[in-house]
């Protein structure tokens, strides 16, 4: 195969890949385990009906804070381990002493927006009001400014990253294009640390079942899901890369789905060529690297489909 | 991180986890097999028209009180387990032998609305009306005066309770918040016990599958499921929880999973630390604790999302 | 519980469980290897547009006849076993030589509608017309008047019955009531065999996927799809139960899941116990023990719902 | 059962099964290892408001070039192992250093549209200028006139095999109705050659969930897809098969995903008695047999349904 010259104008720049990310304390690789504590915001904003009428369908998203929660903290302090929790602004006013205890266990509290509106549908300035109630929010139920953010549903917005560096968070967890955290340019000259997520390390996929809600309808055993996670871990271990799970309290914090997760926890605590930290750490070690912002264009098609 | 003195007006005192639970005879731990009957009223209710033309569904729907319900009673008697019924008054009206076999085989016959009605789309007074011809055709076909409510689709309202404790029922089994019964506040100076249940111990994900009526699609092996729900029970026996399995005979009647299924009772019924009993038995018990009720308040959004 | 005299009129005389069956030759249960040969005609029917433009689902329904059927029929002469195929009078018309090496094989060509029409959605006329266009076309294909007959979709109307016996049909099998055959009452005087099948021992719940057309999304491993079967093949055999697996060549036909479908067929095959045949030998046997009708009444409520 | 004479007139001729194929170098199957290099394009044609809105899914797609893809550039290097590589034209636009990467390891480069249209939606007009719009692109970023060809969601219409003839290609890789390539009958006196795939050889069923836009809702173990493709591998072998696996930088491009697909490659790379090749080269093979072309006829009904 022939190749011609580099055809001008064509190559987008910024989209270069992630740089490897050198860990501190001569680790190899990170971790960290991550929960997002839902609750009831999870269904109160894409099904407000739910809440007039589902008194069941509110049951089982309290399971989070009221039962899953002191669980995976038990869990989490027995094996010394600091987790990041991501808590939309409507849990900690429906449930402050668990966002307390979250403090109380040593946990990093974070911004995962007010009732956990999926921005995908907002323009910037509802997208600007909600940031700023999910922190209203955490100062006045916990008196924590936090540092990171996660999208509920994932959702990042192209306006995001300048949103989130105004408002000087220092990390954002809801992209999914590397294996490794890198510097995410926010226009302007300002940047944050993005950590990538994947939807396989994500724990909806394989508990969540919630009739004409969520779910895809299947329930899978914990064995498989954390198997799965496992096989993740030690790959992205073996490449220097960093695993990010995401687990829910009103899923994960089940008997059987925590002891399984218990057994991952010890499991990667015990790993000693890989710092497991809270992603609060994790992104304040990287923002020390000093890396080069990478941009993600918004996709501009050449020309209209036909 | 530094905590503000605790914001007045923000909590929600009666949010609290339910109370770990003393089982009676020195048991550490509680279980319960229940069976809700649903035959074709799982059908009728939000696909009327199967009725008129789709012989295969309905057929499929009569296999539980036809062909299942006597091979269950039949592993039940030789493990001496007695069990909860949850028989819909429609079941009661068009398979009234099998709803006397559950009595006669010493199990408890329960309350599962009269033609399996979600009752997220009915207002209070069809609730009543629902619950009393409910109640009628259990009273008419089997003589029975249930204790015992289960919510069809585990849809509970916020009426439920009240509804329930003004008609005598000593307890309910539709919500998702905790491991262990409790009281539930029924409004006024009423409550009704609660005993938990959950998606993932249920057969409908793992097997149901009715085209353009409901499941996922996929039908898992028995072998899947009961190692699953096994799984659950020994989680929950760590912890001093309550069990609570729920199989559908037109589901887990089939030969292959009542088969895998009795080996679950077999082993649970041979757990001398477990206290094996019908949900009523276990309501009764927890009614004698006298715990202090618990309210699940209707969400209220504090300011309206953008 | 005290228990009220027998009310009056509420009793659904009919809907009595189907009665043990006695299997020829001192066998203690019985099991058929049954064929949807639906090809093409399972997605014209419901998609006629994908006909005109979707040339890849046209060619993934072809591999029924095309390449599936061939190794399946090879794997069943391989091993001695006469099964049953049900075949669409279209399949007949486009595939004329599959249809005819079907019977060439030994095995018994069967009934499945003309362009597998769901029944569902048609009145008696339509049915009648259906039938009689099916009978034709596998007349003029195969030389064939089939004994037997399957719904497409399993969606067996109130009418059919009364249309197959009028067409001298012997049986049908597309209900799910019982684990063993049954004499179905046919109004009037007459009955069909009723031989019973299910969603659990289909491999379209396991396999299907064609991308808005049918199917979960997800696609099973032959290993778990077989083992499944084959518990249920066990249970039933412990049972006296008659097992009959469907499976379509467009999707059992493809090498590992022929492969993983040939190990049960040799382990079936092998057990001496077991009396595995055709469906209409079967038929043919429950007829001679001229078994009292059974009939599905069709559901009527005792009172609207509120 | 007796059998009339061959009905005049029903047979349709070309409708036959494709041949047995003879191996090159005495080998008695072929295997190739394909990659969709779908990228954002995937996305953005069912979906262009994703584009404006949705970062975190831009992201999980550009995951495929970025990330993905070198690392299974790199397995494939370590294993000697050429495939062949499926590129929408946009993806060659937005990502032109990825595209290199692939030529530059020696790979094929194949195409697979333009923004990777669904076909089924189409006219022959806009088919033809997508197809154009696809060989632009990749001559222009990659110095690549590609000589396969593979429809986005595997929708080939009844245009494409002439369109494609029309334009030099050898191959298509589209189609489901055999386990052999195949010459495929293009109109006129011209034919292409088709080289099989199947929903089961693809990553898609098993890894891919995008909330509103694609997949299942469940997410699976590489362990239960790696198995199942190894099982459809041996069985093809062992009937002289061509085993065709599509994989997606997206999805088998993260850690363990990717981990598994190696064992997966070094395994078939190690069968030395199977022919493991890029479709090109496959296709060529083929082609040099002078096959006698095969036609899938659109379907026509005889008579109307009712």
């Amino acid at each position: 195969m022939t190749r011609p010259a580099e055809p001008a104008g064509h190559e987008v720049p910024a989209m270069r890949p992630a740089e490897p990310v050198a860990w501190p304390h001569g680790k190899s690789a990170a971790a960290s385990f991550t929960f997002d504590v839902d609750a009831e915001s999870a269904v109160l904003f894409g099904n407000p009906a739910a809440a007039a009428s589902r008194l069941s369908v509110m049951s089982h998203q309290a399971y989070g804070p009221l039962t899953g929660l002191p669980r995976l903290l038990r869990i989490l302090a027995e094996h010394r381990v600091r987790a990041t929790f991501f808590v939309p602004g409507y849990t900690a006013h429906r449930h402050p002493g668990a966002v307390r205890a979250i403090a109380d266990g040593g946990h990093e509290i974070a911004h995962h927006g007010y009732l956990h509106e999926s921005l995908a549908e907002v323009d910037e300035a509802a997208e600007a009001e909600i940031l700023d109630r999910g922190l209203a929010a955490l100062a006045e139920v916990a008196g924590v400014r936090p540092v990171g953010y996660r999208a509920p549903m994932w959702e990042l917005t192209y306006d995001s990253p300048r949103l989130l560096a105004e408002r000087g968070f220092l990390y954002d967890s809801s992209l999914m294009d590397a294996d490794v955290p890198y510097e995410l340019d926010a226009g302007g000259a300002t940047s944050i640390v993005e950590i990538p997520v994947h939807w396989g390390l994500d724990d909806w996929e394989q508990y969540c079942y919630l009739p004409d809600i969520s779910g895809s309808g299947l329930i899978e055993d914990p064995a498989k899901a954390v198997s799965m996670w496992r096989g993740e871990f030690e790959a992205l271990r073996r490449e220097g890369g960093c695993f990010v799970l995401t687990n829910h309290p009103f899923l994960s914090g089940r008997p059987a789905r925590a002891a399984a997760l218990e057994g991952l926890i010890e499991h990667v605590a015990g790993c000693t060529d890989v710092w497991l930290a809270p992603l609060g750490d994790i992104a304040r070690h990287v923002r020390g690297l000093a890396l080069k912002p990478r941009a993600i264009p918004k996709p501009e098609l050449r020309g209209s489909p036909p």
